[in-house]
């Protein structure tokens, strides 16, 4: 039987052909399945790619996974399981996360532990709210010093607009679900993301931390 | 026939009451009114009070009323007919009014209107966007200056969150129906305010000039 | 190390510096915080502070916070913890907080706590529905009598337009989640307040009695 | 050929059993009809009842009309043709449409020659807004001697709400497209009214003036 | 001290005017309240009123009634409490209560519950759906013979249009919160009857069969 | 160069293998192409295709075909061109196009022409509005002989339902942007045919009688 | 007494008559009925039909008709509950039910069973994202060969679109709920599918799996 | 007077620091300005800057500028102008700009003109659509070979899902105002983007495609 560059496992089609196309491996989307499920796609990945990452999972998919691998690992903050066979080669240049306010932080660690799998480097950057903008002034240096910024913020989500006038530096913003009343869910900081009069920024999904890291770690991919 | 606090003219109640109770008369909104009526209005209004302000007027409401009435000024930009029989007396302080770009001012205009006919002193700060922050911290002292501020901004609205981190004075903000879009005629501006981390933001109507400078007419008079 | 205005606290950036720019100390957002952290931010705050606010907060915070400071106290139906080392200087003026219905009384609490916590006086009125329009005129004397107005409604939110057109005091409106149906958690009462026809009430976001009762505060600190 | 209850002219089936099954005969919806079909319909009509009524019309199928129906009237303001080839038996009591403001007459007009096309007596309060609660109260008395009342208002549509409080009568609320921002065109209204807290508020379409004094028709008919 | 028209618990200020205004008594909004708040309104209104209804009440606060007033009644998929010290006048003429599956049942239960404890007749008619006319045109005398119709109705909405083109009866349209994706809560049933192509159909909140069952009785008691 | 199923012109891909792969040539989206563009997109397929369709059209890019292509039909209300080189073949079977009211005409036009140059039969039926059940109850045997049936309506879009109702053929629901305020340009009339209690009524989007007319088409194709 | 074509159980008119007329016996919404209510409609069905079809249902009431009806089946996932007495004839062709990923699973079942328990032939293809297209080219032709295309998609909702440039098939789209934040439950996907430029794409409400399933076994039937 | 950083003109602040911090100078948002205020920015910016752009342009600030700086240039469908006194110096890389019709071509010409004035390579692939994917897979390996590409579409939004899973460049889409009906002037579009499931996609605002192209530049300028 010929290579069609998938593995149907019945209930799935494990897209084996993904890092030849895209450049990263199959990255498996947790929600919904069960730990076997999980557990059976793992097996037709790792037996092709070093490293594994299942976002939105949950804890019972990685008892399933470390029973089998020992390098799995829960981050559970991150709703993420990682597994480590070998590790992916180090991309160049860093990733700044600027984290709004400590409601973030899940989602925050999400786009770290997304980028730290796929070889990126990290600098973490927390509780920097557009209210005491000296807060903002004191890391604009370090902020320009890295390759790309993801900003994430919810309420108004108007730090990346404040931080991409700041720098020269890629911004992705990544608006979250925080707040209360008229956000929404998080559709206020999504809708003050897409209008920043910051140029150049660019937004994905609500709480959507791994998109972010993502697109991140395209844009370190380039400079290799 | 006793005075019910109001004068019937069939087709508008025109209450002569208001300044009794609210400090200020009457403000006649001109939308939808012909010129004749609004004339009719600002007779049973002038023979009572020394000023007048029609809103969201246009310039046949200004004519008539120009024709009967010398003070008569029409204020294109905003929108806005005064009508000054004697001036109203000065209220304490002053009023700074922010705005986040050059597109919004038509919105500050129709604010600094209607402070100035109800005798209010008003400080002009134009084209503060956060975007560039510089430019707003160059001002500060001058804002903290002021008794109250008024910030208007379209697109994302983030200038108020700004604003009230760096000062110690009440702030109305006004999200203005400028931008494109996702921004959905000011809708998202409204909900950044909404949300604003800048803890006493308040906010008004889009492109509600009039209402934030009432609400900022009202705080001055309390100093008095 | 010089003095940057904030303690990093690695998982947050406490702004000590609050106070000086904006005349009250920073108020906690207890929302999604350990107890471990909301005490570690309180000890920053409270050696250099009198009093402490920390809103949308919960029992097991609060029971953190009670070990080390005796002075806590856990406002159950406001979601609010205070901290008091030292009174804060008492606010001239009074605020009164109406309130539409019995079940917007724990958003009128958050605003209450708020406002004394600040030195602040509170005159509540409890139950002023616009369908029962004698209970509302009734008060109209003591309502101004008060410096500013805190006027909280949920289902169509008419309450301010009516309170707005008896007094001449500045009104801020707080929208509440109280309703059903195409209440839509708010977002009827948001809209009925943000197009007042009453002149001058200024909004806040839906349930927010903290941002009502600090814009409240700001105002009554202008008098002193 | 049966009759079967409706006249079919190709491009509409006019339905000429209505008045038996509902009391009133068919009402023709102007909008998008050219002048002849209009008149071919209203042939159709007025050779079966005493009266006709068009709603959302033009001036052009006025004309249309006019010039085979001597008793055809244009009402522009409401947008409304009607023709009377015999009165209506009158109806029992009386309707009160009242209007929050001058800018909500044309959609109040449409309701009144609703009414009045099919015998109905109508009685006008103009420009009762809750920003003034004593021209409310002024009227009190002659709202109650009404049989049904009709409230018409835009912006935050608190009218009915405050007017269902004070009397015992039905209140039939239409919201009006008018006002600006989150108004978005009388959404906020419509909202206002069906969250209203004023028991009994029942309400149509955004300007459906026609709609709410068809509906006060029918309570009337019911005397009868 | 006079009397006011309304009694002062401190929490709440229960309206005592309300029937000599609107013709019937003071119904109370049981969201929200502990039974000992319940049970103290309840005591202010049968101390002057035959009967008490208590709307969106629970178990707990039936229970607080029950052991008080021997006459409470927990009607329990509709959500409410009746206590009938005294029965309250016969309303003349009856209200047939349409619905148009068997989900909307408890709507149509709380509808039938109003009307019956402020003295009305009740017919009801279960499962006329669109979808199957027959069911529909089997009941058309009945429905006629009515003096009221309450049509319930949730997914699409579209039964009070074909009700109302049945009938000549005053149609009041109870949209349902039933139904699952695009139905968001009732909103497709709300739209679906707001733009009825039934002349003179009337709207209410979602779920709010009291809305329509109180609508309907200040019909009823026009006849009397 | 090999064939790769398309023909680029530079401003465009015309896809000229989408009779192999989809049963029926490709249909040109008149909307913002110039009459040039429109006439060289034409061409290519015309040399391929015995038939043309531009939807969503105009008359100046009407101009430009017929003054190249004899065969040129505009059809104005329908906003569509046809050219016809040479017949399609008939498809079997009909469709039935069933309108709500007259002013969705041209909905339903454009689904007629669609299916017209595709090969298909149409029997119209208009004006059948849910307010009139006779009219519909009148055609039912004519529309159960029918093929498949589209219907085109607009307001509360209540059609769909009662139509699937009374019949077994497939239902194809065009939701038309007829009506007024909260209509919202056909969203109400959307959601009630998504909600259809009558089973199996598919959906296209407001004002897409070309899709409904396409879907008919591969439905009639089946049975050749 | 006559047959009516239903039958009346007091909480539930059963249409008895619906195979007569639309092809099909009536199906069960299961949603809010109590085990006694579902299995009371089950004996008037069971008793004219074949088989019969519980939707959106729960295991409760499965166990009551299993009590009752041997061949009763609860299908877990797909919410639904058969009863087969005797097999329903066979329809012709079959239908493709198309899957963008695992987490569709349970929509693609209740369309599954829907389409088996009528008689018709379902061929699964699942996992089917347009992030990896090769998965769908590797299908085109076992796609092709189906009579009706049934496709399930969260998220964007892309697939139907890229399917219906595939194939010569009438493709109905179920959005399903799968997705977060701007996903709105299923919204984005329904509008994605809406919007589809695949030409001739239908659309079913979110998760309405029966729906597409019962449209599709209308089109087999017209083959017989 | 020490440099500020910007330039105040009374009616703006023209930002002359931005090029320092953001690494391209200020671009003038043209959304109503008069041509006399463009053209006084333009000298504040022409005076410190090489290559001057005007986006949401017209043609009359076009005229004032190019009566004064010979090297401007209109272009009109991109709505831009561009002033270039001296090139500005070239990026490494370059962008592939693809549009999924015709109709979205204004918004790929806004993006390509302000990479050319930046100094970005542009390539275009013009008519891309889902609904011929064999049109998309023709130009797999060249899409490849840039950079960064930029993915443009209304209607449903697809392309850039389907453009994400084929290449390993950072995918940046922009949706556009482009279809009818319920794709809501982009809400479509927008939400399928945000939604996508094509690892990495970032999103701008609705017809924003100078953001986009922004974006792109920054990232070209992270490989110099």
């Amino acid at each position: 039987m010929p290579d069609q560059g998938f593995i149907d496992l019945g209930f799935a089609r494990v897209d084996t052909d993904r890092r030849r196309r895209c450049g990263f491996p199959e990255v498996v989307f947790g929600h919904g399945k069960t730990p076997a499920e999980a557990l059976a796609i793992a097996r037709v990945l790792l037996e092709r790619e070093p490293v594994l990452l299942v976002s939105r999972a949950n804890s019972a998919q990685a008892e399933a996974l470390a029973a089998e691998f020992p390098s799995t690992r829960w981050h559970e903050r991150a709703r993420c399981i990682t597994v480590e066979r070998a590790p992916w080669p180090k991309l160049p240049g860093s990733v700044g996360i600027v984290c709004a306010g400590t409601s973030d932080l899940h989602v925050a660690d999400e786009a770290a532990v997304t980028l730290e799998i796929f070889g990126g480097s990290v600098q973490r950057f927390t509780d920097i709210g557009v209210a005491g903008l000296h807060r903002l002034l004191a890391v604009r240096d370090a902020l320009e010093a890295c390759t790309v910024l993801i900003v994430v913020a919810g309420m108004e989500g108007a730090l990346p607009s404040a931080v991409a006038g700041l720098v020269s530096k890629p911004v992705i913003a990544v608006p979250t679900s925080v707040g209360y009343g008229a956000s929404f869910g998080g559709v206020a900081a999504l809708l003050g993301m897409l209008n920043s009069c910051g140029s150049g920024v660019t937004v994905v999904n609500i709480d959507n931390g791994f998109g972010a890291a993502y697109a991140a770690a395209q844009i370190l991919r380039l400079q290799s």
